[in-house]
């Protein structure tokens, strides 16, 4: 590890600091929205809102004066990207902590990382004592979350430029990330038009199924991030609506789908859409996955075909968009069901969408790779290549996609053995991994569509919480930051000796 | 599938089958062991033998006579490999069936394929039933089995030649097989050599514990092969002796070390014994497990450190040597040291040892390789290449592991779905699988140190016995062999339309 060590050391913490900084500004402003809607409402936080606003401001501009002639590099794009995220995390909890909504700093932090990384696991038993501003706030995270807290500054900052790129290659989801358009902040802001549009489009379709103002906001917020935050304790099961579900599970695929593929259909270019094989293989796992659980839990639901294929539906788009709302208790469902579940946790959606998990296209690789080496078993001859939409992948990807998959079990069996310390059952300690790293939300067992995280000791809420960002931001930047905080810590010790 | 399919047409049947032809008489050789077993002790099973023996004789002069003057390739290998081990499981299983103790087909040829890949997983629920010539098949499977049948083929009949390294590299566990002396057959000889001295010692130091005859010749039997059938219920906490216990966990843990060890220290090379990365990352992994499971298990053994340090050091051993045996019921123990044992179920011992699961070898190289990775995040021109014993691994070798891990977890994601098809517990499914496929045996719930295989269905029984021949011949022998036998299949009936 001696040369990583050394290599940390030479970091420009300086443009690492100012980005910080100008995201924290960021989230000052963005939390004037839940200030507004306690003023709405009249209950009595908005004096939480106001002092994080200031603590906002305060420690954003401090940090945001920090200014560096020096250029920067992938390094320094992964570190700030990682540490922004648990810092803005941090911050992002204390109304809940200032309004004594929520007690505990671990808590605070657990819930809101969860919100950001469109996770949607609660420590909370009961959503609906929550103020309104808190439920908003706690759905708007999903939905800065969703496209990536650095991508939104981007968006919007007028001094960014292509240096950012590194930026937003550490934050957007997905194995290979190609821009739209020549310049970077267009297609940031290309991506953000279409995320506006079809967010306005869902708010109206749950407004005109009788949905309230307030509730189809917050769901929509929740949909668009693949967040999954409820603001009612039975979540959607709470409406009982046929036309409601139906709205909110296709959105959720909708939103599972690489955004490319609508900027495509903007210019007209439904080919491309049509010979994406990531698309097709999506939509390939969601229709068998919907099959085999329907006529899996037909017993459950009287033998109703139409009422299983309505939970099996809504059930399998909230967990392959690693969503997390509910409809119904799949706790109480057949193991064959459930591991169905499980499997698709890890799955996740395409790249490119504001899902989560391993990712369609990362899983085709693999396939593809598979087939190709059992292929050259027989036929040795044959030439070693990958096709993907008809373009050749580079050999380097494909090294670099199965390397990412073996760290992604590691991590995944490290976070296991932490959180079974619990001694919670294996369902419980299982599902609730899976569910956090894959940023899904519910798991099952204690963890349940109907359950919480609440019990998990606090050693595991900050080991998930970990697990949900290492989820959201594709591993590297969290373990970049995570090693040059242990070589720090090293070095301090070794310099008091 | 294609080419897949028109290059299976195009395989030399004939080798394969004369190939599967001496394994037979081979087979109906070694069942004079049990006849004579059994008229020792006059059990009156020795008509099941007989008879069994007539089969393989019949079948296997047929199958012998055919030969084939061409060449054959690694396909042709492959292929052999995984139908001899199919059609070799299914005779060796006829003796239970003839003698009507185990009445079900399907439960004959799980019990032989857990004996022959060393698994020891059984559908028994009261072993001691047995009688002794199939208590001592059963336990010799496993010796068999442990380095190979074909192997074993290879050692004594004199025509073999160095075509036949594709058979024993089909066959011999982990990812590089290197010989050990220019000549194949001496190689084989050489471990064959090793293999008979380990049993020879390892009855030694049973018999002076005071364990009867027989039982010592079964228990070594499976410790050689790293199998795990027990000759009584409760397995090795029957004889409640700490100095056997110990015997059987140190030489659980010497099987499970690469071969080639033992040889270089007949040759007098230490060095490349203490320079060999597998070897301490092998023991490296022992003493953490060991710590860690011994306080996590404390409590249930009234703060006894040695109590603990030894049932926790017997059970870790008999998990990763993928042994079986047991003197504890770990389904007892909590969540952590169940999930440290899955964990190390997976893991599995030193490539080039009689053990299953992955290897440490190749999990050796995912680590390195996962290591390079975020090096080479900090500083990209870092040089690509990873090292192990102090030589460089060729790019294409761990490329392979990469690809093998995704496959074997691949794999592992189809079992579970089938199995919990059952409806058992998330404990039982999974550990069940992992089990099977790590070529372990007992796993958690239902299928525990006190449980048994015998409560699943015809369908899961079938699925992991094709989990164990999978996991003991290493994937691609079993996938191919499936791909021919489905693509002749459809062959067939495309011929009948």
């Amino acid at each position: 590890m001696f040369s990583l060590n050394r290599r940390l050391h030479m970091l420009n913490w300086r443009v690492i600091g100012s980005i910080i900084g100008y995201a924290l500004l960021m989230e000052g402003a963005l939390l004037v929205l839940p200030l507004i809607v306690d003023i709405f409402y009249g209950e009595q936080v908005w004096h939480a809102y106001l002092l994080t606003i200031l603590c906002c401001l305060v420690c954003g501009a401090t940090l945001a004066a920090l200014k560096s002639k020096h250029s920067y590099f992938a390094k320094e794009g992964m570190i700030a990207v990682g540490l922004t995220w648990i810092i803005l995390s941090f911050f992002g909890g204390l109304p809940f902590f200032f309004s004594s909504e929520i007690p505990s700093l671990v808590d605070c932090f657990f819930e809101t990382v969860s919100g950001f990384t469109t996770t949607g696991s609660s420590i909370l038993t009961d959503v609906e004592a929550l103020s309104h501003a808190s439920l908003f706030w706690r759905s708007f995270t999903h939905w800065i979350g969703g496209m990536g807290i650095l991508v939104f500054l981007l968006a919007i900052v007028p001094r960014s430029n292509d240096r950012m790129m590194h930026v937003m290659r550490a934050e957007a989801p997905g194995p290979i990330i190609g821009k739209l358009v020549p310049r970077l902040r267009e297609s940031a802001a290309i991506l953000y038009k279409i995320y506006l549009v079809l967010t306005a489009v869902m708010v109206l379709f749950l407004l005109l199924g009788g949905m309230p103002l307030f509730d189809s906001l917050c769901t929509t917020f929740g949909t668009a991030g693949t967040g999954g935050f409820a603001i009612k304790n039975t979540s959607i099961a709470f409406y009982d609506s046929v036309y409601l579900e139906m709205v909110i599970a296709v959105f959720m695929l909708l939103f599972g789908i690489n955004f490319n593929m609508f900027y495509f259909l903007l210019i007209k270019n439904v080919r491309s859409v049509f010979r994406n094989e990531e698309l097709r293989m999506y939509l390939l796992i969601v229709a068998c996955s919907v099959v085999m659980i329907a006529f899996n839990i037909l017993s459950l639901y009287d033998g109703s075909l139409l009422q299983a294929f309505r939970y099996a539906f809504f059930q399998v788009a909230t967990v392959i968009s690693t969503t997390g709302y509910s409809t119904a208790d799949f706790n109480l469902w057949p193991m064959f069901s459930k591991m169905i579940l499980l499997t698709l946790m890890i799955v996740g959606a395409c790249a490119g969408s504001t899902a989560g998990g391993l990712k369609i296209s990362r899983l085709t690789v693999l396939l593809k790779r598979t087939k190709l080496d059992l292929q050259r078993l027989l036929h040795p001859q044959k030439v070693d290549v990958i096709t993907m939409d008809g373009k050749v992948i580079d050999k380097n990807v494909v090294h670099q996609i199965c390397s990412y998959f073996f760290c992604y079990i590691l991590i995944l069996v490290i976070i296991l053995l932490i959180v079974s310390l619990d001694n919670f059952d294996m369902e419980s300690t299982v599902s609730a991994c899976f569910s956090c790293l894959g940023n899904v939300g519910p798991g099952l067992g204690i963890a349940g569509p109907l359950g919480n995280f609440s019990m998990f000791s606090d050693l595991s809420k900050i080991v998930l919480s970990f697990a949900m960002l290492i989820g959201r931001l594709e591993i590297y930047p969290i373990l970049i930051f995570l090693a040059a905080f242990l070589s720090h810590a090293r070095r301090h010790r070794r310099s008091k000796d």
